[in-house]
């Protein structure tokens, strides 16, 4: 069978596609701006451009002709198109997907919901100042039943709950049931372990993460830790922002930003780390397919597999910090002549309870994922009332952490996510850190000792295998079927609890682990 | 006679405009970033964002719809609506002075004007580092043989020469005549002020804006002089790029940019100055009238004489130096001990003749405008071929300036206005200075000595006189027209020279002149 990438129908989705990509390129520009550099009277002309903008791109992913091409091509495409055209297959697939879901929501709701994320924010962000959950609850109220109904526009499955519509928006092909299977036991795992280190009664020093670290020097450490591990500056850039982020301009233009705090140690370097991770992923995506779905990320878990990969499997790691610690020593002179290596490996993996999910450290922060997904199913299925949230939250806050959050600011009000109508988005973070540590298991198999190599700053064989395993491929896998093929086996809890476990026993004197 | 403010056909012409006006600052967002933050890599996606941008503007304001809401409104519009419904009026007129270009325009050609300009940017930027004008000749004559065509198809009066009609781009209502008026005895007593100035054997101490000024403390004097004379952070920023510019990007959004020299202290403290001219007219717009010409520029010329105005008329005179100078002393420890107030108020005003423009003096820029206004005539009346620009500049050019240019780097390679099909362009620079110093004797007229407020580091009231008097005009007058109801009387050489004269003379033991 010939390939259908000659066909004038594939020929013009592509060109329709890249178009609408420069349009989103376009729009991500004047994001990464009004995040960094944008003075404070330019953010109302700002909203304009990019609902412009937004409303152009929109335009175009829901022309008929788009529909005309799919229906074209969907009939020409042999039913092994899968594995010998496999481009066509797969951009084919996925346009249709978004194509579907984009014409099934009426515009007037798309407008809507833009509308009341814009203000629900804006009134999150004032709530959360005054810890006033009331302030708050209207909104959320009213965001939840237009995302009831956007869930009830995009549905096509029958057997797919509202939430897993939703999600599926995210994490393409994953259902809430699947990950319900993989967090059970993850629970399980984690509160155990969580028991066993807070019973071991061992604790770091601490206060070697915030002693004075001049910004000027982290900044410079910053970009060399984001070159160590291959991020090209010839192709992208580090900038401040207030929240940390990565985004591409373009296939050669991708921004990472990061915050400094001259008392805290963490917040930058392993902030970069976590961008730097995202940033490697959408530098290594194939740049012809710039603009279709085989040069674009799987999935916001997959996403967030590879920055948790060079932030914590390898950023927390020993053999990191036998290569990184002496040249952290020379980067800040005299603050850490007290200090030894492995004491300061033992801070950054120190471990804790602690109410905000963004600075939670690597076991407890899939608690508190579990908590939002949790909730969030319950209210998306009308089972939780949005009024009843603060309560929940913190009945099951103690549950899992064994503490009460002192407010709502520490509690249902800490993350901006509902406000903007993300619903649904949660559960990717915790999926992320799974398939990392199924990533990195698969990686250390082929490639040998990871840390021997992370120990002498080689950290370029880890890059290529995410490369050649990962990143180039697209979107041609879902996500599941991704985990299978690099890793010989689905989805599974139980890599991560391995992880956490090698690396915190000798930390905490815990038991050891067989392999 | 009622407004037409409310007629559908205005409602329907001012929203369009304002739309148009949004991908326009889009696109100056995308200009912005490509100057100052862009990584190399991000070049190529760039161009095509900014091309699609460029197309989809285009498209609007060729739109036919336009022109029938323009043929609607000057049907309705009463005679005297240049007086009772001024809006109105001002809008209809500038827009269908636009669409009329614009429409004239064959696609084709702008496309082609487009892609020649910047494949011979490229070539220039290559000819001008080898020095070697043979590489540029075929583009440029390429580029004059476009321009010529495009004079043509915009060609309506024919009275006009086809300078005249590209000359009008970027001075509307201005006639190469007009221009040659006031240039001819311009360039006969800049001669002779600049032989004078020669003959009296005086020179500064130049060597004291060449010592060490480090970047850091640069770049705070720069905010803090933008400050002074009243530039808006709120609304705007200072960055760095090679090329240092003002753009907006909203309209309580301007940029502005400079480059900083550790060892030349003009380059950053006027560059900034001069941006920071430009950036006060943008800001004194009518925000309310943003994307329509009520709130733009009248002119380059008249945005010339605003950035001249506070880099030279202010920034190089007596009073600013009384109040700047200790304060420089203070933000640099040491390193102007040994030079006196006065001693730096003449290193700023130092007069040569040299041969690059943009390092030029207040004296001699004037006369490098003049000769390449000469040869740009010329060469679109088809008297002058580009092959012997080179010759025709070298020759001209030590006939003023008594020098002749080593090589066409220095000579008639050195500006890129040419090659991206600026002809008709520079006079607007020298037209700045007149309409500067015009506007400074007004003002000086109008709020008493200007130069005891200077000292005493008072700016507003020149500052609130420039925005009641041009900037918040927006396009209502044209250049001569502005002229002559600012200051009485029409575009003159000789406030210019008055006020050369009158500040160089003491340092030059000039002859005084005479009020």
């Amino acid at each position: 069978m010939g390939s259908l990438t000659q066909h004038p129908a594939y020929v013009a989705l592509i060109g329709h596609l890249k178009e609408a990509a420069t349009l989103g390129t376009t729009n991500a520009v004047l994001g990464w701006d009004e995040q960094t550099y944008l003075p404070p009277g330019g953010a109302e002309h700002r909203a304009e451009q990019t609902a412009l903008l937004a409303g152009m791109y929109h335009q175009r992913m829901t022309d008929p002709q788009l529909g005309e091409w799919l229906a074209t091509l969907e009939e020409q495409l042999p039913p092994d198109a899968s594995e010998h055209d496999v481009a066509v297959w797969v951009n084919v697939r996925e346009t249709r997907r978004r194509y579907d879901r984009a014409t099934r929501t009426p515009r007037a709701l798309v407008e809507e919901l833009s509308r009341v994320a814009t203000m629900a924010q804006q009134v999150w962000v004032a709530a959360r100042r005054a810890s006033d959950f009331s302030l708050f609850l209207p909104w959320l109220e009213k965001m939840v039943t237009l995302k009831r109904e956007q869930a009830q526009a995009q549905q096509t499955d029958e057997h797919a709950t509202l939430y897993d519509v939703l999600l599926d928006e995210y994490e393409p092909g994953m259902r809430a049931a699947d990950v319900q299977r993989v967090f059970e036991p993850l629970r399980e795992e984690l509160t155990r372990l969580l028991g066993e280190i807070t019973a071991s009664g061992r604790r770091p020093r601490r206060e070697v993460l915030q002693r004075e670290y001049p910004v000027a020097r982290q900044r410079e450490l910053a970009i060399r830790v984001a070159e160590w591990i291959g991020f090209d500056f010839e192709r992208g850039r580090l900038d401040e922002s207030p929240h940390p982020f990565c985004t591409s301009l373009g296939p050669h233009d991708c921004r990472l930003t990061t915050r400094y705090d001259p008392h805290y140690f963490n917040s930058a370097f392993f902030g970069t780390l976590h961008e730097a991770g995202h940033g490697l992923y959408e530098q290594g995506l194939p740049p012809d397919a710039f603009g279709t779905p085989m040069g674009e990320t799987v999935s916001l878990g997959i996403h967030e597999s590879q920055s948790r990969m060079w932030e914590n499997f390898v950023g927390r790691s020993r053999g990191f910090w036998r290569y990184c610690f002496p040249r952290l020593q020379e980067a800040f002179p005299e603050v850490l002549d007290d200090v030894s290596e492995d004491e300061f490996h033992f801070a950054v993996n120190d471990v804790q309870p602690s109410f905000i999910r963004v600075e939670a450290d690597e076991v407890t922060y899939n608690l508190h994922i579990m908590l939002r997904f949790e909730l969030e199913q319950e209210i998306i299925a009308g089972e939780l009332k949005p009024a009843d949230v603060p309560e929940e939250w913190n009945r099951r806050f103690e549950r899992d952490f064994g503490l009460r959050p002192p407010d709502d600011a520490q509690g249902c009000l800490q993350d901006v996510h509902w406000s903007a109508g993300l619903i649904g988005y949660f559960p990717t973070y915790a999926l992320g850190n799974m398939y990392a540590a199924q990533f990195y298991r698969a990686a250390d198999r082929d490639l040998g000792e990871l840390q021997g190599l992370f120990g002498r700053g080689d950290f370029t064989p880890l890059r290529r295998w995410l490369n050649e395993k990962i990143h180039r491929h697209g979107m041609r896998f879902r996500a599941a079927e991704l985990v299978r093929v690099v890793c010989g086996e689905p989805l599974d809890h139980r890599p991560l609890i391995d992880h956490l476990r090698r690396k915190l026993a000798p930390l905490y004197g815990l038991q050891a682990v067989t392999d």
